[in-house]
């Protein structure tokens, strides 16, 4: 049999299996799709071949004379930083340019590294270059929402990158996030996202692990098998504000959470992506609560998806926090 | 550079690209995961084995003594038929019994075969299936949303057949599509489908074919290289209610389709959705318009549509378009 759970936030129903739930080994070996292409020639994001990419915006200094994380302009943009929005009607339809700004952050010197195995240092000061690139960002008011992504292995290059995009539009996802906030802040005066975090952790069997700001854990409506949201537990709508204390806190939440990905599913594919209120004072919303959300890309079902907007995992999350609290 | 369009319906933003559009030569060759698994042992959709499936539901006659299409229960179903829907709360969550029907229709005999080469006779066959089948699982009150839907090649196995599924909720993607049509209604007393038939027959670009009753072309914000749709010209809510006219039609409509992206495009993977208004008199929509959606399973950006609800697309509908009509 299987359960029809409703994700409380954007209220979207998920199908859960609950019977003969499917466990890591059975979403192993991974196909290889999964595995990273290597570009042709010299890597453009290794020491030494800096003059490959476009010019350089942000870095901070390693320990010898290099860099140990470097931000640069994206050489195949999906938005464009110079230019007009132009907007405009084509026919019955909207348009514009898409106009915005798509950074790739080179997360460490080495080609191969992985989140998992990363010093926890190290995550900091990828985290640092976001928390700088945002804050810079946010002055162009073109630019409504933030969007960090970190794909792995990367599709194009396996060495260790991230992407950090500014948007002229909320995508749809957020949007959707808000919209529940917004709905359930009007009905309780609570937000949403911190009655969740209050439930989880008196439950407790959708835990992965607690840091001293940060919940690592399974939602109760999970999409995917091993679906992992990491929220801090002080309410607060921007990735950006965060302090320097609570920076050194979740690079080590980060860590373990993505060791025990790496031991439990042997270094499975993911995809990772930061939730964060929509910029400019017009368009912040102080209901929203920032998170991050990983994916595993194992046990697809893309067509089903595709075809219906609708989920059907087969791994319930409370079996996927505990295998990934067995192995922490 | 690229644009942004919105998708009239939904009203989502969509990156169309429109420098250095991908043709379909950037496509090629598909890598390994989109090509199907094969059963290990006999096929239990082959003739001679229908032991091994449940017991059918329906079938049509062929021509000699067996059968020509034939509809099963599937033996790993999403939705379960029997049982309560046990409506509860769970700390703060919702959840209920995954009740529903979510039956396979077998498609041809032959384990090879293909809607690109398979005889348009063939074709009414499996739509006349699929319309009794929704006719009789209408009769059950309990059931909201039918969705048809073909992976081709299937996951599992790739004798050719597809998924019929009655859901007790509305999936977000047609609520979505149900919103975005009645707000239209409601501001224009118009189906937005039909202004966009209007519009798309007038504009030419992105019509790849026409036949009696069907147009079928490629969306102005497509979210995926080479979607199309396939919509009938005619304001229609159901797919189930389509006249025998139609379905002959629609059948030479969609082998026509499907030879363009098989000629096209090597052979490609795809998936199919029908989308249908929601069934019962509450919840039926009058204004909705049924139709067909078809997505290549080519040129993922997974990670970034994940991350955002955001669509990529490097092939503009326009091109798109010009290459199928320029094959047909």
């Amino acid at each position: 049999m299987a359960e029809l759970r409703r994700e409380p936030i954007a209220r979207r129903w998920v199908v859960i299996t609950t019977d003969q739930p499917k466990g890591p080994s059975d979403y192993l070996p991974f196909k290889p799709p999964y595995r990273a292409q290597e570009p042709e020639g010299p890597c453009p994001f290794c020491p030494g071949n800096e003059g490959m990419t476009p010019k350089e915006i942000f870095s901070l200094k390693g320990e010898g004379k290099g860099w140990s994380v470097r931000v640069i302009p994206n050489k195949f943009p999906f938005f464009h930083i110079e230019g007009e929005f132009d907007r405009r009607p084509e026919g019955m339809y909207d348009v514009m340019e898409a106009i915005g700004a798509h950074e790739i952050v080179v997360e460490a010197p080495e080609h191969h590294q992985n989140l998992a195995t990363m010093d926890p240092s190290q995550i900091e000061k990828i985290l640092i270059a976001y928390q700088e690139r945002l804050t810079d960002l946010e002055r162009d008011q073109r630019f409504q929402q933030f969007l960090i992504l970190k794909n792995y292995p990367g599709v194009l290059n396996r060495h260790p990158h991230s992407h950090i995009m500014a948007m002229p539009v909320i995508p749809r996802r957020i949007d959707e996030e808000i919209g529940g906030a917004l709905d359930y802040y009007q009905r309780k005066e609570r937000c949403i996202f911190c009655d969740i975090i209050k439930e989880e952790i008196s439950g407790k069997k959708r835990v992965i692990l607690e840091t001293v700001h940060f919940l690592v854990f399974s939602p109760f409506a999970s999409r995917y098998p091993f679906e992992t949201w990491i929220i801090p537990k002080v309410h607060s709508p921007d990735f950006h504000h965060i302090t320097v204390e609570e920076i050194g806190d979740l690079s080590a939440g980060i860590q373990s959470l993505f060791l025990c990905f790496y031991k439990l599913l042997a270094d499975p594919p993911y995809s990772l992506a930061f939730h964060t209120s929509p910029v400019q004072s017009r368009l912040h919303r102080p209901e929203y609560h920032w998170h991050m959300e990983a994916r595993l890309r194992i046990g697809l079902r893309e067509g089903f998806e595709w075809g219906t907007g609708f989920f059907v995992n087969p791994t319930p999350p409370e079996d996927a926090a505990a295998f990934l609290r067995g192995i922490g």
